[in-house]
């Protein structure tokens, strides 16, 4: 994701066979999930904080109230780290010491930059909401004039970023393969259950749209 | 979660009513988890890195090779930001403005102490081990000499710590209620699925383990 190669700081440097730099599969990633959880400083003291994103070809959004301490930091062009999780299981072995997690993570760093206009504020709304709910923006009131100024919206190049994937079952010690213990994966996965309504939904509305129902984001 | 109640860097800012800081809230969010983005900086850059993690009374524990930079940053007692995410649905409102999460997250901030004693590091990996997959310890092989050598264990006192929490439909403008615009909540939750035995495993291992099948933690 860097074409000379991973950074100093991207490099992954535990267990370095579970990096990969591609575009490829940094995309994947973010793609199949929506929440973020970002990194950054003030006052020497780090913050991580969870979020929702989008993604757009090579830009990351995200976006909050104008009176987040988080955007507000980052509008200023600090350095950020952003790091999306997917946990695929968990990697039971015979020992403890090799128990592990199967996951797919990305973590991605650079400065963000504050998005001005109002249509590319709405365009960035557009790519977090169908981030998260594909198919909901043209069903919903669109932000009016008022409501964007109470949003900001930063957009962070995906031009610096790692991601590490760790799949298949456990690897354990050579002699510990005869011990009379269960091994292998247990694996982990997120579901939507069936949509709540409203209380308050009106009555015109007879039916839950299709793309709640057959919903697949991963939020980990 | 702190004496004197919440402390400049844990108060609550955005949203203030969704702001918590009892021991109680604090610690069923950490318990019903295991999974947490930790967040420290090296030269001014920060980074954001998910890792398990246990909690024994007023302690979380932490463990990684003795290789990894983000346990060989934290051993020099910088500080640390660890937060946990638990994302208990989607709000869908009407307005692409309200639309909203339902979730419970931890931030903790503080500074974390290398556990050194190897029964203080074995008692820890337990925590963590128990933490993740209940019932499991006692099935395993219990670290050796040599691998708590490699192992590092941290732990973080749990003294300075907030929760934030949304529950609850959506709340629209009092304008938008009409609409005809399906709303509500699209819940989310992990499931395990079924365990898939190590190629591997022992003709000696007759069943899957009762934790595994019963498994309801909580990756986020």
């Amino acid at each position: 994701m860097n074409p000379n190669g991973p950074t100093k700081r991207t490099q992954v440097i535990r267990l370095p066979k579970r990096g990969d730099y591609s575009q490829e599969t940094i995309y994947s990633i973010l793609d199949a999930g929506f929440l973020c959880h970002v990194g950054f400083v003030v006052d020497g003291q780090p913050f991580v904080i969870p979020t929702g994103y989008g993604r757009s070809g090579n830009t990351l959004y995200m976006h909050g109230s104008s009176a987040s301490r988080m955007l507000r930091t980052l509008e200023a062009g600090v350095e950020v780290c952003v790091t999306v999780t997917l946990l695929d299981g968990l990697v039971l072995a015979r020992s403890a010491f090799h128990h592990s997690m199967n996951y797919r993570s990305v973590v991605l760093f650079g400065t963000a930059m504050l998005v001005e206009s109002a249509e590319e504020k709405t365009e960035a709304l557009r790519v977090i909401s169908e981030q998260i709910v594909p198919g909901r923006w043209k069903d919903v009131r669109w932000p009016a004039e008022q409501e964007l100024k109470a949003t900001k919206v930063l957009a962070l190049p995906i031009s610096e970023a790692s991601a590490k994937v760790r799949t298949g079952p456990p690897a354990d010690d050579e002699e510990d393969y005869a011990l009379n213990v269960w091994a292998g994966i247990l694996p982990l996965s997120v579901h939507a259950e069936q949509p709540v309504p409203d209380p308050r939904i009106s009555s015109d509305v007879t039916a839950v749209p299709d793309y709640l129902l057959k919903y697949d984001k991963r939020p980990i």
